[in-house]
């Protein structure tokens, strides 16, 4: 019986053959926690009387509340600064970006087992590794024991066809999918993206897909590794970390959607979930009071290119504030080279370093009762960034832009020449 | 009897001759406030009954927390925006930078009196202004009538000799003067300074020393305009503001400071207070674990200069986290453009927008317990940067930067050509 690629790659790191619904234990690449997750992760490692790191890449990740704003979480990332220095783990610290994006310029390989304490880490899946979120204890016994329990999920395949309409990027078609199957349409399923689609997209375009697999409930997203897998590798200086994975014909499936996306428009997600997807047509129009473009689902380079594209020469509408923030360093000194950074100042944006910025709620620019925020990060859910009397709309990162000169909700394809 | 030049502005906004001593009510040209001090003052400016406003400029920063931490803060700040929107009260939003920096670039005139509910509207008074913090009522009473009433303040004289020893700045004369005088040393008095010194720095260089006037207790600090005061206005399209003002030879000083410069070594002040002053050489060494370069004190582009100079080609100290932040949009543009935001970006410090950063201790960059920072900023008060078990040195840009390459205190002339 032929084999998904999830399956291929947790029978690899379980040293024989597995199959969906199994319960194993597995070796693991990477393990990882942020700043919120991590201190847990430290005293659960601790407790447990560890104190030597036995995943071959033990990584500490500080993005979520990058610089501090409370002593308390400044205390909570000294324990992990800390730690670091004790067992020699990898620390990423402020400035240096979101975890999600660090991991797949830096680390992720095909074919790697990662979990991390973090929703979104199965972002890394479209480099065709088995990448998944999981809780600080079960982290912190993969720092110590480098292996860790999971049941092999069923997987999904999503085949997307059709030629992308100009305007609709990944984040739409996302978008649409999640809005399609409910926000647990795939529960703790593999959701496994090929076709055509994702053939015309670039890398960190398939990236945006992956990263949001959660908000489907999914254990996993993936994409099998291909020569853009590979060339994104090599941009990065990594070529020699390529390696072909990709599921058998005859491999077993749950469900397999079929999905056109010649005639989607621009998606948006309503407050207060991710799947309650409109098409842009439904929701122009609403007024907002802030712009957030960047996070881990769209803080990338090609994502700064096509909000600079709109918003070069223009300014953002008055009544707006726009916020933008590099997914990582290496993207803002991209950005900084190309002139993106300077475009977004003198359309007014506020561009602040790398790291999750106002995603999270913990600070850099938490809403006012009663505002709106268009967002391209990947979560709407009440109080998500920090006020629950504030509303997140969800989108693409060319409708940001264009709603930010506008100051509603519009349809990019009015400025996308 | 010859005025001093506090006492021919105050007496220019009474309408009459007024001596230091006298109780007057004066017109301001300026009436402002920021992110923690204006909701108050709106609050008061409704419950006395105004709703006109009568200062020529009444002025609303965004700039303490920005963009917002907490939704608390998120709610104050809508205040703000709102009552802009009702009282056409000009808003100044996130990213557009510190106050004290705008008010300088955009609306202070030589011989203006300003008012602002934040202790460092000092700052001014490097342009020829006078230039005093207030209370939020206070402010509120200006923005309503267009005037304040205050004591006329005696002047105190500190004349600057000498020739700046390189890898002396500003910063390291100002904290060499409060050390000298207390941080009481200047109680209610305006600090006015002149001389050599005076006459050989820039324009820039003269706002960092009189805002720290205050941390003297000063109730001003002030600098007779000159011809670098009419090029500084030139470089921002305003010189036509520019005019001459200064004290009469026989002008009345409660007490003359004359000092000689030539042999001061760059200064720390050690915590929890300004005055607590020592040379580089007493204190060189102490480790420290972050270094914050920036504020209404030292973010401006000649400030961000000195700390690239001293960074390009160099990273930070891996145990450091050092922070940048210009004080304005246009210091940020012009620093992107010279190529500095890359230099800080390559040595690894994190740039955030425009705004007080972590020196008022709300947000971006909270220390943890035990630990260090150093900073460009102007107050060092126990608590200051938002944890009362940290501890804050203050210093120049150069001492600041040179400190984050090697990890603790250093003296900036070892890495200044």
């Amino acid at each position: 019986m032929g084999k998904t690629i999830a399956e291929k790659i947790i029978s690899e790191h379980v040293g024989r053959d597995v199959n969906s619904g199994d319960i194993v234990v597995a070796k693991v690449d990477i393990a990882m926690v942020q700043d919120g997750t991590g201190p847990l992760a430290v005293d659960e490692f601790c407790t447990m009387g560890f104190d030597v790191l036995k995943a071959p890449n033990s990584i500490l990740f500080i993005d979520h509340a990058s610089p501090s704003p409370r002593k308390e979480l400044s205390n909570a990332q000294k324990k992990l600064r800390d730690f670091s220095k004790k067992t020699g783990a990898i620390l990423s610290d402020i400035g240096e970006g979101v975890s999600h994006q660090i991991l797949v310029e830096k680390y992720v390989k095909p074919g790697d087992l990662v979990v991390g304490a973090d929703s979104h880490t199965c972002t890394s899946g479209a480099l065709g590794a088995f990448a998944t979120g999981m809780g600080s204890t079960d982290v912190a016994l993969a720092f110590g024991l480098g292996k860790v329990w999971l049941k092999v999920p069923a997987s999904l395949k999503f085949v997307l066809n059709g030629k992308i309409p100009d305007g609709v990027f990944s984040k739409d078609i996302i978008l649409h999918i999640i809005g399609l199957i409910g926000a647990d349409g795939a529960n703790y399923k593999v959701m496994e993206f090929e076709g055509e689609v994702i053939e015309q997209i670039s890398q960190e375009a398939r990236f945006t897909i992956t990263n949001m697999a959660i908000e489907a409930g999914a254990k996993s997203g993936i994409i099998a590794p291909d020569e853009k897998t590979r060339a994104f590798l090599r941009a990065y200086g990594r070529e020699s970390d390529y390696r072909e994975i990709k599921s058998d014909p005859d491999a077993v499936y749950e469900k397999i959607y079929e999905i056109d996306v010649s005639n989607l428009e621009p998606a948006v997600a309503l407050p207060h979930t991710v799947d309650n997807t409109k098409s842009i047509s439904e929701v122009e129009g609403i007024k907002i009071d802030q712009v957030f473009i960047g996070t881990c689902t769209n803080g990338r380079l090609e994502d700064l290119r096509v909000a600079a594209s709109i918003l070069k020469g223009r300014e953002k509408h008055p009544d707006v504030r726009l916020i933008v923030i590099p997914a990582s360093k290496e993207v803002y000194l991209k950005a900084l080279e190309e002139g993106l950074i300077k475009i977004f100042v003198e359309s007014g944006a506020t561009v602040l370093a790398p790291g999750c910025g106002p995603c999270v709620g913990v600070h850099q620019g938490v809403l006012g009762d009663g505002e709106r925020v268009l967002s391209t990060q990947n979560r709407n859910f009440k109080g998500r960034m920090g006020n629950p009397k504030a509303e997140i709309f969800l989108a693409s990162p060319a409708t940001a832009a264009a709603s930010a000169i506008t100051g509603k909700i519009t349809d990019p394809r009015k400025f996308l020449a």
